[in-house]
């Protein structure tokens, strides 16, 4: 199992990314795994040897350029075919990785996994979702949190599908609820596009559908996976991701609220396209980056992209 | 001034809409003002004279019936015209009261807002909106929570004048800074309808308009009046509402968090028609429907409607 890790993306990369390659190894000390890192030879030999990886264990893939946090995606990724996240998307491409891990800019990671390698069989449109920490200790899902802006039922009835499956495969929830985000509890509330949406989820026969989830059954028990466009699924998650910002500056040291450090669950994998593709934060540290790895190994382990295409082939 | 209260509206009514006119009454004493309660005529005398609420302040509109908090709006209004909501809107809409207030049937509320009174003159859909806690210790505004699911660019346009109008008469932020809830910092970020709302509210010179605001903005102070359509809102709003509850569970008493307790702001008025509607949480007690009528009477007392007037003729 060969998984790559762009290593110059990131507010703090290298050095936090390779903190993270090595938590990750000090944790995960198993053989067939072997970690490709892309990014500046030089930065990087020194950063490894400092820190003590074993060698045995990576290959670092010298790249030159970097994209950075604010460029154009499609245009960076054109003009600078030497930089860590392009590379690394080729070899993804060609399979001398199983799977690509990136907290660099977002955009060139979701054009980068949305044009270099294939969508599942079926999926109308890839998506990417957020760990929601639920009250109950358990692990949410929010699906889309920003990929799709505007949605067609169908899409919406695909994310309940794919969140589903990750849902099961990768936090280990037994048959998942599902709800559909929405303004009012009952059948016919909502907009267009949850209205339309309802009926499908309701007669989807892969999922647990249990009705409609308000903004106060985010944080609830009430579904493990909901599922709502992207538009309103980025405010949602910025708007989680803010409630931490608030307990720190607020000064408050709780337990589920320290959950809402969104670093501990590392990143969110684009799903419905063939291989693991997993996008940090620009922030992350070096748990980030162990955990980013964590659930790309997972991924390949359960096989849930496989799972997915046979979920989606059987809506 | 006459400012009429639906007394049977609300899961603890009548007993905590007494109260709040008591609370009212003790602290904001002034000649001028009669409430006109609409409720159980033998229940209410009770009441207020158990509450020891000052006779002359106050006369009971004997009402027979309540609409009841699940039932369906337009056909509870018409079936109950004896229902205290009912007979609310019929003082209203004749001029013998000069505003309304419930905590009752939020459907019935709105349908009674919308076709019993008139909608302001250039106004496409009236609109509701919600306080937000800000932690600088600012009163944000966020408009459309949930009235208008589904709404075009030129509404949302108007919800920024007429938020804004409120924020400054009612909340007296001077030139509120408005922001458009979106999912990204930059102008062409979003869906379809914050792209086309983004050119309409940059060139709307009748607001203050400082681009988009993003899901971690939201109790930031980056804007005062916050706009989206009202499914996005009331998704936030509710979320908003449960970060107080989950403060609750995991026993955080905070002085910022408290503030998430949305009663304390009583209830949300209903912008864009003739006259003052305010409507009430379920739950509201009697510091609720105190705060409910201070609203109502700011809104008389700052002319608040006829500046929406102005402000929406002028765009």
């Amino acid at each position: 199992m060969n998984i790559g890790l762009d290593m110059m993306g990131g507010d703090f990369a290298p050095l936090e990314a390779v903190k993270g390659v090595k938590q990750y190894l000090l944790a995960h000390d198993f053989d067939g795994l072997s970690l490709v890192l892309f990014g500046d030879e030089l930065q990087l030999s020194a950063l490894l040897a400092e820190q003590g990886v074993p060698q045995e264990k990576y290959q670092v893939i010298p790249t030159t350029e970097i994209i950075e946090m604010n460029e154009h995606p499609t245009r960076a990724l054109k003009e600078k075919q030497n930089s860590s996240i392009s590379v690394g998307f080729k070899y993804l491409a060609t399979g001398k990785i199983d799977a690509f891990i990136s907290a660099g800019n977002t955009g060139a990671m979701l054009v980068g996994a949305m044009f270099s390698i294939k969508t599942v069989e079926g999926v109308l449109r890839p998506t990417i979702s957020s760990v929601i920490p639920k009250q109950d200790g358990g692990t949410g899902l929010l699906v889309d949190v920003g990929l799709n802006a505007d949605c067609k039922p169908e899409q919406l009835n695909q994310f309940a599908v794919m969140g589903s499956v990750f849902s099961q495969y990768i936090y280990g929830v037994e048959q998942p609820k599902v709800g559909l985000i929405n303004v009012g509890e009952e059948e016919g509330k909502g907009n267009i596009l949850a209205q339309a949406a309802y009926p499908l989820l309701k007669e989807n026969k892969a999922i647990h559908f249990i009705g409609n989830v308000e903004g106060r059954d985010v944080f609830g028990d009430k579904a493990d996976v909901m599922v709502c466009e992207g538009f309103t699924g980025n405010v949602i998650l910025k708007l989680a991701e803010s409630v931490y910002d608030i307990a720190q500056n607020q000064q408050i040291d709780n337990p589920y609220l320290n959950r809402f450090n969104f670093e501990i669950y590392g990143g969110t994998p684009v799903l419905g396209v063939e291989k693991p593709v997993i996008i940090g934060h620009g922030i992350s540290h070096g748990t980030a980056f162990g955990n980013m790895i964590d659930v790309a190994v997972r991924m390949l382990n359960t096989n849930v992209l496989g799972k997915v295409k046979e979920a989606i082939s059987g809506i």
